[in-house]
C-alpha cells in the first residue's frame, strides 16, 4: 500500500510487528474514554482500528489536554511503542509518546437515532461509518471481480459513449440535455456501441454509468447506475448464458474470498456458488407466479414483484427465458421455433432480489430488423448506423447488462440499492 | 479466451497447433484475391489473420461460388486443415475443406482516400479498419494499467456521481439536464467526492467519463472523456507528484510491455520511461516560454501554445508547479512561504502535448477555503458539504486527475484525441 511520510505503517500492518517496535499512526478517533487518568483512544485509519493509550509521564500535559479534548472523528498523528495485550480489543495496542490533534471535529453529525432521509443528507459524512465502509469495500471488490473476470477470458473494453444522438429504446425514460443547440440524450445502455465493436474484436465490454429516467421510487432503482455490459460475436443464448454464470459465480467466489470479514460485519452468509443456475422458461415461471398468486397475463413482462415471487422459489440464481416478443425491446432475435418468443434470458438473483443481468440475442438480419422496427413504431432512419451493421459481415451474436448495484445488494444483503453505491441518485436525490 | 461454437481456434491460436490440424475459424474478410482458380482470402477475427486456401475438389463448387462472391468484410466460417508455408504471410495458411458465408458485404463504405468527416461520420465501421483497432487496443491497455497501478497500490476505487446539483467550479463549462422539475449538472470531476472518501479509505480513486462543455475546437479537448482521479490523505504536494510520477511510468511501461505490435503498426516508437519527471516552477516554465517567444504575463495560465513550447523542450514529461493563485481553482492550497502562488501541480507530456495531469495540495482549514471561496466571488452556501470536509477531523491532502484520452494520445503518438476513443463526442460530434 502506498504510503505518505505521516504514517510508518497503516494499523493493519502492526500485527505483523514486534512488541516494542515503535510506529506512528495517521488516523481519526473513533471512540475515546478515560480510566484512572489514562486516555484510551480507539484509532481507525483505512485498514482498521487499533487501541491507543495516553498516560502521564509519556505525554506532556499539552499532549493529554488535546487528546482529552478531541472530538469523535478528529484526526490524529500518534507516535508510540507496539504492545500486545490480550485484554485489548485485536490483542494489541499502542503506548503513546506523542500526540498531535490534526484536525479537531466538534459533534459528529452521525449518531444512532438519526434518521434515514439525515443519513442521505450527510451521505458525505455518513460513509464514514463502519457499515457504509464495509458496504464500500464489498462494491469495490465486485467492480474489480467484474473487470478481472472479463479480462482473464480476453474480452477487450470498449467504453461507448455518454451522449447519444438519438432515441434508440422510445423517450420515456431518457434524460435529454441541450447539447450546444442541439438535443443528446444521456445513454440507458452501451449495447448498440459494442454490438459495433464485435466486428473488430469479437467479446468485448464495458463497466460504466448509464441513466434512467424513471420515477419509480423502489428499492431497486436509482436514476444512475453502474452498468456492466458485453456483446459477444458467434453467440446464441445458451452461449450468453454460459458467460452471465461463470461471470456471475467469479464475482461471488472473489468477493467471498476477499471481503468475508466485511460480509460477515454486515451480517451476511454468502458462500461461492457451486451448482448450475437453474434455467426456465418465461411460460415455466409464469405458471410459477401464478401458482403463488400472482395476477398476470401471458405477454406481460414480470414486475419487481413477480420477480420477487419466482426468485423466492430458488436457492440459486435462476434464468429466465423466452419472454413474449411484445414484452421484450425490438432487437431481441425472435425463436424460429416459436416466433411469438424472443431468445433472451434475464438472471433473477434470488431472496427475492429478482433481475440482475438482462440480455439475449440480438437479430443478425437487416430485413428482420426493420420489421421489427417498423412494427414497434419505430423509424428505421433513426437506426441507420445500427442497421450498417446488419450490412457488413453479419454475425449472429448476443450480449447482456449487469446491473452492478443490484448485484451489490444481493451480495452484500442490503435493504436498499442505495447503500451500494457511494452517492445515490433517485428522482428525489441530488445530494450531496 | 472465451470461444463460442463457431470456432474450434482464434487465428492468434494457430502458430502451436501442429501441421495438417483440422481447424474451424470464423471471422472477416479483409482481402481476396484469386490466381488460377484458387481463391486466397485473407481472413481476420479478434486476434489477427491469416491465409485461406479454397481451390476445386477440396471445396463444392457452390462453396466456391460464396467465396468468390464474398465482399470485403462479409462474415465467414472456414473449416480445413493447418499448413505451414514460409511463403504465405505469417508462415501459415489454411486450406479450406469448407466455407460458409454468413453475412454478405457489399460496398463496405470504409475505403483508401474517403475524407475524415466521412470517417468519423461512420466510426461505427470505422473502427474494424487496422489502425482504428490498434488505437483502440491501446486504449485498453492504458485503462487496465491505471487501474492495475491502483490496486496493486492499495487505492480504494470510490465511484462519484455523474449528476451533481451545484456548479461547482462556476458554470461556464457545465451542461445542464433538467432532472425531475430540478436542475443538474453533468460532474466535471470527482473530486471532491473522492475528497468525502478520503475519511474512509485515505487513498482513493475512480477512472470515469468526465463533462466539459467547452466550445473549443481543438485536438486535444473532447465533450465528452475518461477520467482517472484519485485523492489521498496525508499527501503532500511533492507525495502527489511520486504518486503520478508512478503511475504514469506503469502505464507507459504496461502499454509498451503488453501492445508494442500496435505501437510498431501504428508508426510509434515508445520506450519504458527509467529517469525522474523534472520538476520545475511556473516562474521558470514563463521564463522558458517567454524565450521560445511566447507572449504572456505572470498570472495568466498557461494555454495550448505555452504549453506547447513547454513540453518541447522536455524528452521526459515535466511537472510545472507552483501556479499564481489567481489562475487556479480555489480549492489549492497556498504556499505558505509565497501566498501568491499554490501548492499544485500540472504534468506536461513532452513532443509539444502538453497537460495529461492536473492537481495540487487541497486547503485543509476550513476558514481559509471559506475566504479563497468568497474572494472568487462564489457563495460559501453551495459549498455547504464540502466544507463540512474541514470540519469534522479535516486533514492534509492531495489530488489530481488524469485525462485518458490526452494519455493515450501522447502514448499511441495519435495526431488528434479523437481517435483515442471509440466514439469520440465534440460540439460538433453526437453521432453516431
Amino acid at each position: 500500500m502506498w504510503k505518505f511520510n505521516a504514517k510508518t505503517h497503516y494499523i493493519a500492518e502492526l500485527r505483523g510487528l514486534e512488541e516494542g517496535e515503535n510506529v506512528r499512526l495517521a488516523g481519526w478517533v473513533q471512540r475515546k474514554s478515560e480510566l484512572g487518568g489514562i486516555v484510551f483512544i480507539r484509532m481507525r485509519d483505512a485498514t482498521g482500528s487499533v487501541q491507543v493509550v495516553l498516560r502521564e509521564g509519556n505525554l506532556s500535559e499539552q499532549e493529554l489536554t488535546a487528546a482529552r479534548g478531541a472530538g469523535i472523528e478528529a484526526s490524529i498523528i500518534v507516535e508510540g511503542s507496539l504492545r500486545r495485550d490480550p485484554r485489548a480489543p485485536g490483542g494489541l495496542e499502542v503506548i503513546a509518546s506523542k500526540f498531535i490533534l490534526v484536525g479537531d471535529s466538534k459533534d459528529f453529525p452521525i449518531k444512532p437515532g438519526v434518521g434515514e432521509e439525515f443519513l442521505l443528507d450527510n451521505r458525505h459524512l455518513h460513509i464514514r461509518t463502519t457499515r457504509m465502509r464495509n458496504a464500500l469495500m464489498i462494491r469495490m471488490e465486485v467492480m474489480r471481480a467484474t473487470e478481472e473476470w472479463f479480462v482473464n477470458n480476453g474480452f477487450v473494453r470498449v467504453e461507448a459513449p455518454t451522449f447519444v444522438g438519438a432515441a434508440v429504446e422510445g423517450g420515456a425514460t431518457l434524460f435529454e440535455v441541450p447539447y450546444f443547440g442541439k438535443k443528446a440524450y444521456l445513454t440507458q445502455s452501451s449495447q448498440f456501441y459494442l454490438e459495433a465493436a464485435i466486428f473488430s474484436f469479437e467479446n468485448v465490454y464495458t463497466i460504466q454509468p448509464s441513466f434512467r429516467a424513471e420515477k419509480s421510487r423502489t428499492r431497486r432503482h436509482l436514476t444512475e447506475f453502474w452498468h456492466a455490459e458485453a456483446e459477444m460475436a458467434w453467440a446464441d443464448l445458451n452461449g450468453m448464458m454460459d458467460v452471465v454464470e461463470s461471470l456471475v459465480k467469479y464475482i461471488v467466489e472473489k468477493v467471498v474470498e476477499r471481503a468475508s470479514d466485511k460480509l460477515e460485519a454486515l451480517g451476511r452468509r454468502m458462500e461461492a456458488i457451486e451448482g448450475r443456475f437453474p434455467r426456465i422458461t418465461y411460460d415455466e415461471a409464469l405458471e410459477l407466479a401464478k401458482r403463488k398468486g400472482a395476477e398476470i397475463e401471458w405477454g406481460e413482462d414480470f414486475g419487481t414483484e413477480v420477480e420477487r415471487l419466482i426468485s423466492l422459489e430458488f436457492d440459486l440464481p435462476v434464468f429466465v427465458t423466452h419472454y413474449p416478443k411484445k414484452a421484450k425491446a425490438f432487437y431481441h432475435k425472435q425463436d424460429p421455433k416459436r416466433p411469438e418468443v424472443v431468445l433472451c434470458a434475464d438472471l433473477l438473483a434470488p431472496e427475492g432480489i429478482g433481475e440482475i443481468v438482462g440480455g439475449g440475442q440480438r437479430i443478425e438480419s437487416e430485413n428482420e430488423l426493420i420489421s421489427r422496427i417498423v412494427e414497434e413504431g419505430l423509424n428505421p432512419e433513426d437506426y441507420k448506423w445500427y442497421l450498417d451493421l446488419r450490412r457488413y459481415g453479419s454475425v449472429p451474436h448476443s450480449g447482456f447488462g449487469l446491473g452492478i448495484e443490484r448485484t451489490i445488494r444481493w451480495i452484500a444483503g442490503l435493504p436498499h440499492i442505495r447503500d451500494a453505491i457511494p452517492f445515490p441518485r433517485t428522482p428525489v436525490r441530488l445530494y450531496p
